[in-house]
Order: C-alpha cells, then structure tokens, then sequence
C-alpha cells in the first residue's frame, strides 16, 4: 500500500486529471429552480453529478486513476474499499480500460450500489461496516490482487479528478459567491478548494455532513482529525472520516461546516426530487438541508451545490414506510 | 367558446410563438444513458420537459396563449380544463403575466398537480373523472368567469407552443431518425408534427399510448376519431380524447402509435428513474416502454424521447405497496 500522507496535487494536475478524463465522463448539466431560490432566499445552481452515467462525481477521480496508469500498473488492476459510489465508479473506469477491479464493501451498502459494481464488471469482497473491519478485509484483497490502490479520497489523483467538477461549474454559473458539498472522507470538497482556490479564490467552500456523521465538523472546531469508527446515517456515502491530505484542505479552505439530521435531510431530499425532478441520494441532500437551516448565510447570494450521486434503491426510499 | 374546429397552426406560429416563450420557458437539456441504449439496442437521447420550473412541456403552449393575448383580452384571464399539467401550467403562465386564471380538474387528479396549480395562483373547480363531466362543469366555468379559453390541446396557439420543443431537441442533438412522445390530446405529437415536418421532415415520428387508454391507437387504425369517456390508466396525463386539430396532425404526420400496458409503464418509469436518474411521471414512460416492446423499429435508430413531465405524489410511487 503506497503512503499517500501529504501528497498534495495541484491545480496544474486539475488541467491535466480534465483533458484524461474527458472521454470518460460527461459535462453535467447545471439546474435551477424558482420554488427552492425562493424556499431559501439564495440563487442555487446544482451542478448535477448524479447524471454521471455511473450516477456520481466519483468516475471523475476515479477514471484519472485508471487511465493515468501506464500499461504495466495497469495489468494487476486496481483495488479499492468504499461504502459505494467510488467502489462502482472505480468498477466503471476500469471497466472502460478494461483491466480488473476488485473492491471491498460493507455489506450494509445499498444494494443498487453493489449491483451497478457487478454491472461494471467488479468483484465485491463484503465487510463489516466500520472502518477497522474495512481496513482490515481490504489488506488481504489488496495483497492477494497486487492491484493498483485507488483510495477513495486521499488519493491525489482522485482530489485531482474531483476538482474538475468546479472548474467545470464556474463556466457553468455566471459567477458563484459560495459552493456547497457534502463531506465525507473530504475528496470533493478537497478537489473544489483545490481548483477554486486558483481559478476563484473569491468563492468560499462550505461542507455539510449529517449530524450523525459529524466527524469533520468536530474536526474542524478542534483542528485535527477526529475519526468514528461506525457513525450511521441514511446519507451512507459520508460516513468515512478525513484522511491527510483531504484535511489539509478541509483545514485550510474550508470556511465552516454545517450539519443536518436525518429528518432534515430526507425532506432535503425529497424537497429536490418535487420541485428539481432530479434522483438523488440521501448523501448529496445534505448541502440543500443546511441551507435551509442557515438561512442567513446563504440568503442574497448566488450558490453553487455539488449533487454528488443518484444511486438509490427506489424499492426502499426513506420516505415511504418498512 | 370559440370554435376551434380545423385552426391549423404553421410553421411561423412556431417561429413567433419561441420568440413569445422565450423569457417564461427553459432550454431544457437533453440527457443520455449508454445503459439505456444497450437495454433497447438504439440511441436514446431524452429531451427532459420534466426540468421546466412547472415540470410539464405544456408550459410551452400556456405561455404562447397567455402571452399572446392582448391587454383587453388578458383581463378577464384565461380558463381550462385539465388532467394537470396543462393547468398548473397555465396558472404557472397567468402568474407570471399577473391575470386570473382558472381550471377544472378532475377529483382524481395527483394532489401534486392540484397543489402546484394552487400554488401558482390558479383557482380549481372539481368535476367527476370523465369527458362528459369535465366538458359541463367546465361550460359553468367559463360563463361564469368570461376567460379566454385555452384548451389544453386542440388549441392552435397551445400546438404553436408544443412545436418549439421539437426545434430544440434538433438543435441539441446531431440528427434524428424518429422522435416519440406520448399521446394523450394530441398536443405535444402536433407539435412535433408540424415541426419536424418543416425543419426536418425526414424524421419519423411515433406515438406512445397506454393500451388502457388506447383511443388514439384505435383512432388511427380507424381512420377516424375514437373518444373514450373515462378511460383508467396510471398515465394520467394520457386519458383525453383527439380533437379536431391534433387528429390532423396525427393522421396524416405519424408513422405508427404503439401502447403499453400498465406494468410496462410502471416499469420503464422505475428504469429511467434509476439509470437516467430523472424523476418523470407515469405518461412520460409510456415512450420507454414502447420502444423496450419494439425493439425491431427502433434498434440502431437515433431516437428523440419526449420526457413530457415530472410532477409525481412522491407518497404514492406506483411500485410501492399501498
């Protein structure tokens, strides 16, 4: 396993990370709505990743990875542990090169996240899900495989891959005053610091994570990295903690971080499947909560909201009962 | 009443009634699924009516007709009668020129639709759920309120206003064999008739019915109109009869019409839900699930899919029990 503590890319690895993957993912669309710009007071602009043909941001990290691999790299394959969208994302960029990948999952991961893994033609090693059960199962794949390790954030390729989602963002947006994603081990909001911190420096980064999560938020009120080994929340995707290099972003860009419970989350959520009419997951409705709840941050200004995947087992929806 | 009988509109109705819309209407995006061209063999490239702020292409022919009227006419405002989305988005239109407008909808209408209506200031009468019903309360209505009438499809300013999606959906994508939408009224399919028929005339155009709603179908293999009174389908949308105008269009423009039954639509509903990632309503699935039927007509064919609406009752999703 490479140590990854402190290697930090830069923006000129963004530019490069944008041209690798451009065959590979698509230009999502930026959404509005009338009804939530005026439910909260801002101008929000959701840049819609969840219209990624694997349902995330997650390919982009994960497609510079796999396709900045020379071909000898590329023959073991790449391993990965991941609650979901980076273990299919992953899968689906390898897939594309064709060359193996194997991941671990916790078992309780959604199962359209496990079928969409296979789908792409992954294999799946199941965990317990807490961390130290993660780490563990992932240290007998990744000796018994050799595969290349794509860590599903603290890798600088992958920070590299997510930061061409703002860059794409701003060209978007006729200008943003503030951005908004969720934060779970960090590497979307790292990748937007990263590249708005050359390309606009003006726009402050914010991070919400689900209270019952709240790993990063603690972090970053004491000022280093505090991890929970098995938080649980609907939001499955943001229950992993911050590593070294997402907390040197989240520690030095980030203005603040805000939490929503979970009942503020699923109304987020369903909130934006009504009136946006777009499929997105528990985790990417974290951001639209805490905007509801902090009313007078974002209030007046013209805010951009990273929707960072759609994979939902429709069968099982949070709303709807059992 | 006005006498809509044979009030044909053309090509430069279509070209004005864009100019007209412009300001009130969204470009909306075209959206793609590679899963989705592998299931049914074709190129489906999705043009997402569903994104309008009303969730609903018909927005397109409320606004031509609300903002085409003259000041004297706009003061009195405008009347209909509706399954839904012709009436929130008619009283969508009215809000935004400030005039009354009111609509008739049947009791069984989605809450979503009849919530929407009354949040954009439109005033809802109720009739029973059958043409006969609708057609009488309606008359008291509009004697009683002396709006401008705008049907929700045999209206050649309402038509006028559907043929710009098409003109759109041409712009966005690179050449089309065929273009599908469903039918209900007719509406949306005469706009894309006399559309396509000017722009583009070598593209095929088809429509999708429910086989529970299969007047249109019946209709065009008869050679004549055929009206159901209360037809029951989960496509809500999809329950109206062709009039005058739109049977026009539909029998001398499409090439066939093609029905599904009720599972297939709940079916290829959850399908775009899950890999597209958009939320649409049952009618706007009723395409999909044709196309997934005729996979002879359709394989290696670039197909435009009209994605009609998006305004759901997220409490009652036709796969979950209850």
């Amino acid at each position: 396993m490479k140590d990854m503590t402190m290697a930090l890319p830069t923006y000129d690895d963004v530019l490069k990370a944008r041209d690798r993957i451009a065959p590979h993912v698509r230009r999502t669309p930026v959404m509005t709505s009338d009804y939530l710009n005026d439910l909260t007071g801002a101008q929000l602009f959701f840049k819609c990743e969840n219209f990624q043909e694997a349902g995330a941001f997650k390919v982009r990290g994960a497609s510079n990875a796999v396709f900045g691999l020379d071909d000898v790299q590329a023959r073991s394959g790449v391993c990965t542990h991941s609650s979901g969208n980076h273990a299919l994302s992953l899968s689906y960029a390898a897939g594309r090169r064709g060359i193996p990948c194997n991941v671990v999952m916790p078992r309780t991961a959604p199962q359209a996240k496990k079928d969409a893994v296979r789908r792409y033609g992954g294999t799946i090693t199941e965990c317990e899900p807490s961390t130290s059960s993660r780490e563990a199962v992932f240290a007998q794949v990744q000796a018994a495989t050799g595969g290349d390790f794509v860590h599903p954030y603290n890798d600088p390729r992958v920070i590299a891959g997510q930061g061409t989602c703002s860059a794409e963002m701003m060209e978007q947006t006729d200008g943003l005053d503030a951005v908004i994603a969720p934060i779970g081990g960090g590497g979307m909001i790292s990748g937007t610091c990263l590249t708005l911190s050359t390309l606009a420096p003006e726009v402050v980064v914010y991070a919400a994570e689900p209270e019952q999560a709240d790993d990063a938020c603690r972090s970053f009120r004491a000022g280093h990295i505090i991890a929970d080994d098995a938080p649980v929340t609907i939001a499955d995707g943001l229950k992993v903690p911050l590593k070294e290099n997402t907390w040197h972003f989240v520690s030095t860009h980030v203005r603040d971080i805000f939490t929503a419970s979970e009942e503020e989350i699923v109304e987020a959520m369903k909130i934006t499947w009504k009136y946006l009419r777009v499929v997105m997951e528990p985790s990417s409705a974290v951001p639209l909560a805490t905007i509801l709840k902090n009313r007078e941050v974002f209030a007046g200004k013209r805010v951009g909201v990273i929707v960072t995947g759609g994979n939902v087992d429709l069968d099982h929806l949070p709303w709807m009962a059992g």
